[in-house]
């Protein structure tokens, strides 16, 4: 199945938001093994909107719509769709009686244009956005060569656009296929797109079904495989296959078969261990601690961070000591390996991690440059030091060091399952 | 002048990257006065590329395309373009010669394919790439109207994109117009969009030139105002009037009247004031430090942070009074006083900061809801707690609390230079 993607917004077009819908909408629906083969984004405008979906149905049997659904766009992208299906707009009287139910309730009077949005193109089957006032439809047709077309129209806000996709569109799109489509997801660190590419070569190399894709995604890399057939029984055992030689080449590098992310996985995974974690950051500035503070309930295992970005502070606070500062410097194994072990024991936690190194663009010296970080892990097993050298900007630098914490804190903690 | 984007790239249309550069551009674009009036995304795909390249000319006078230039697309880009406006490929001996030298100085040869890199349409102005390998180019045409046409070839990355568009792009296109077209930029904090909007509605409604946009960004707003006349002189003058409109009614509000952040403009302001900073941080987790520490040269001013989650740490590590905690618990203007005041101590720094609160989704109790954080800021000029309540999940929650931390500061910068 061939889809097209159409966001409707001025907003979008003077560049006053980030269009992630489309993203989104992309990266499930490949999933799903339907291909977006184009995404267009047009302002309120109802004479480009008709011109940019009517190029979309000329080649692809699925449009998704988002966006210019609300009372304050006139309904652009309903009356617009109406329109190029050549539907009339009838009352939809159950909608009408919750409108006026809606406005009487709060006392306000109902208007002729708040009526339009009961309106709906004949024959259409109407999507109820339980996170919004604007529902959704979805429009399907014949066209003149036989071709069964479906358009989705769906709100812009990503909350009510994403809940409607799975609860609505995605079992739709499935029962349309008349295929089963079933994906497995395997998410890595600690390795490169390109190295886990080449590790899958003949895997990806003349794929018809499954399919296998990589996705880049900040210092992780997805792999998804994507496996057709009449059941999902089938689908299952196709992928079993594929599933096998994946954890052969790659078991090193998978942190979840969920698509959950690193830091999701490892914060649940502290919470779950019941082991405290307290961290030492120089160059990260808190960014360790401040990531996994992201986590819903992560208290119950993040007791403290201490941030020292001098080198008084690193012997104020974490009692660094003066003479490791004085001989090797504060970017440093010697410096790492205090901070890891001073923090754990000032605040006693099971694991204390630490981070010293030169996040750029200034502070480099000739024997150690911009990028160079210490990443240090200590815990009753004893404490482990990495020397790393990152690449790119400083919040680059930044991201990729609180990146490696959570390689090490994950691989820690299962040392410690063992 | 208006004008179409048009995005190159499989990845796009997987969702495995996000498609900033539509967005960046499109605002820089809406401040030069020029309408972006469509984006569009496409994959590694010829004809799509040429369908969708013909659909932009045919209504807009400028089109800029980023993306499949590289080798390793197939120069899909230049090769649909030139196509498209019947330009043969010619051989640029200049261009030759460099990559001839950028092969032998690595000691590879140099093969027919690489050769495709120094081919370019015939006619078209080459863009230099300062940041990459592939040029871009500026392809104008006559079209059979007798309208002058012009198409843009950038770079898909956006560090190579952004830079090239800056140097090269944005003049061109300025001496193109023939008019001087001048936008002055207001950044404002603690307001928002929509009151923001209410307050210069009179100057927004019926807007010809000059013309007033807002654009909500994370926790601020920023107000471009774009005036078009012959001269800069001229737009200037047009603008003079706008400044004092807009100084009178926002000046409160107004952080800067450069492109920065809130965050780049205090972190500026930090350093450049001489003044040492420190923070005692518990549901942010780090995060006030972690965004501080982006800042190039910030460690001249950030000295430390303590992140303590556990009412423990804050004992522990900050000295809050067992007392405090037990009477007024740990969200409490009384404990975010004693934070504040005793991070500032411990660090000896001019500027100690404090945040302490529900971030949700759990913590909730009857009279303390999500969402309620206190923060507190102390100084040679005192002490100073704000309650807020603020909305939304829990990074909204933290990203919100930042922001408060950050007006708190720059307020106090005001403060102390008086």
């Amino acid at each position: 199945m061939n889809c097209e993607l159409i966001s409707v917004g001025t907003e979008i077009l003077t560049g006053a938001i980030l269009n992630t819908n489309a993203r989104w909408l992309s990266e499930e629906l490949s999933g799903m093994g339907i291909n977006v083969r184009r995404q267009t984004s047009v302002g309120d405008n109802p004479e480009r909107l008709e011109e940019s979906l009517r190029a979309a149905l000329s080649s692809a049997d699925l449009v998704i719509l988002t966006g210019g659904l609300g009372p304050t766009q006139d309904d652009l992208t309903k009356e617009t769709t109406a329109k190029v299906f050549n539907r009339a707009l009838q009352l939809h009287p159950e909608i009408e009686k919750e409108l006026r139910a809606w406005f009487s309730a709060r006392g306000y009077e109902m208007t002729e244009n708040n009526l339009s949005q009961a309106m709906f193109p004949e024959g259409c089957t109407i999507l109820p956005n339980p996170n919004g006032t604007a529902p959704g439809m979805l429009i399907e047709s014949m066209d003149r060569w036989g071709c069964d077309k479906a358009v989705f129209l769906l709100p812009g806000p990503p909350g009510e656009m994403k809940a409607m996709f799975d609860a609505q569109v995605r079992p739709l799109l499935a029962s349309r296929s008349g295929q089963s489509v079933v994906s497995h997801y395997y998410q890595l660190t600690g390795i490169g797109e390109s190295a886990a590419e080449d590790a899958l070569m003949d895997l990806v190399d003349g794929q018809t079904n499954p399919t296998i894709a990589t996705y880049a995604k900040p210092d992780q890399v997805l792999v998804r495989v994507t496996a057709s057939a009449d059941t999902d029984a089938d689908a299952e055992r196709m992928l079993t296959e594929y599933d096998k030689i994946i954890h052969e080449r790659l078991s090193d590098f998978i942190f979840t078969e969920s698509r959950e992310t690193l830091l999701e996985t490892v914060g649940k995974d502290l919470i779950a261990g019941g082991l405290n974690f307290s961290a030492a950051e120089s160059c990260t500035g808190g960014l360790v601690c401040a990531e996994l503070a992201q986590i819903p309930g992560i208290s119950a295992s993040l007791k403290a961070g201490l941030v020292t970005y001098s080198n008084e502070m690193k012997e104020k606070l974490l009692g660094v000591s003066h003479e490791t500062l004085e001989r090797f410097g504060a970017v440093s194994p010697e410096t790492a390996r205090e901070m890891c072990e001073n923090v754990r024991r000032i605040t006693g936690t099971d694991i204390g991690v630490s981070v010293t190194g030169i996040a750029g663009p200034d502070g480099a010296t000739a024997d150690k440059p911009v990028g160079l970080v210490y990443t240090g892990i200590c815990s009753g097993n004893g404490t482990k030091i990495v020397k790393n050298q990152f690449f790119g900007s400083r919040t680059a630098v930044q991201q990729r060091t609180v990146n490696k914490i959570l390689q090490m804190v994950r691989e820690e903690l299962k040392y410690s399952k063992r």
